[in-house]
């Protein structure tokens, strides 16, 4: 992939998921994939990203079996695949760093235990259960560093109110 | 900083930590400083990269407070700061992604808790004491996956010998 080329030397682990994640935008995609984003026009109102590029990462995120496409009525939606759903823990430790070092108001989301409603500690671990949830018995809601809605995309109304991850918007 | 840009109307803390450690090298830069890798010539010829991608890289680092600058004999060289440690666990969630879904022949480099020997479970957790180490006691060595010394750089020769996050290289 594009960012990939450069990278094939480094026989690590770190690169090689970088050959596949790191690219621009490349994990806002996956990111709004757990957060239930299933098609492309929704994926683009509220990155903000460019068609082209959008379909271009979208491409390389199937071709490397972290998105899968699936029929969605009359069009086309776009699913995290095993591979894809196992990249939470990347996801949230970046939420942690973020919050910790870049949200100065608090955390911008919060994460909770479905089953049991308790919040995850910012390793994604519930202290009730002592287990890491699976993102599908994750809820989210806007935490205390949350400035509202980003503009009118149907995403970022449906990110104000609590809800579980992956499922559809 | 560059990727940063377009990044900056997400609000979320995946977006912002991305735009610290989400440029290309950057993180592998990071990565590099954990294994103890602290001068410019080494980050150079371990990374195979430009010194001009390299040195701006360095400057946005430490601009960011990732990286400081410390003085090394006559030179200078590169530490993490605690907002740069505390970009363990990103490094920890990519590696396990790594070795589970591009790295056939097993994991590539291996890590233990220092102070109980036990090696860490792919969350980065000590499974004999239950704590998660904090990467100065945490030791590394090549593991199943690795295919010996990437090119003749002293890092690849120091990384194929048992040692200490974060000791310099």
């Amino acid at each position: 992939m594009a960012l990939g080329v450069d990278y094939a030397a480094q026989q690590c682990s770190v690169a090689r998921t970088l050959e596949v994640v790191g690219g621009r935008w490349t994990l806002l995609i996956v990111r709004d994939c757990f957060f239930g984003v299933r098609r492309f026009t929704d994926l683009r109102e509220h990155l903000g990203v460019s068609r082209a590029v959008l379909s271009e990462r979208l491409t390389h995120l199937v071709d490397d079996g972290v998105l899968a496409r699936v029929p969605s009525g009359e069009r086309e939606a776009y699913e995290l695949t095993a591979a894809g759903l196992a990249l939470w823990p990347v996801v949230v430790a970046l939420l942690a760093w973020g919050d910790d070092h870049a949200s100065p108001d608090g955390p911008r989301r919060l994460f909770s235990h479905a089953a049991c409603g308790t919040d995850l500690d910012r390793t994604g671990r519930c202290p009730a259960c002592g287990t890491s949830p699976a993102p599908y018995d994750v809820e989210t809601r806007p935490g205390p560093g949350s400035s509202g809605p980003q503009g009118p995309s149907r995403v970022s109304a449906a990110l104000q109110e609590r809800r579980r991850l992956l499922d559809p918007i």
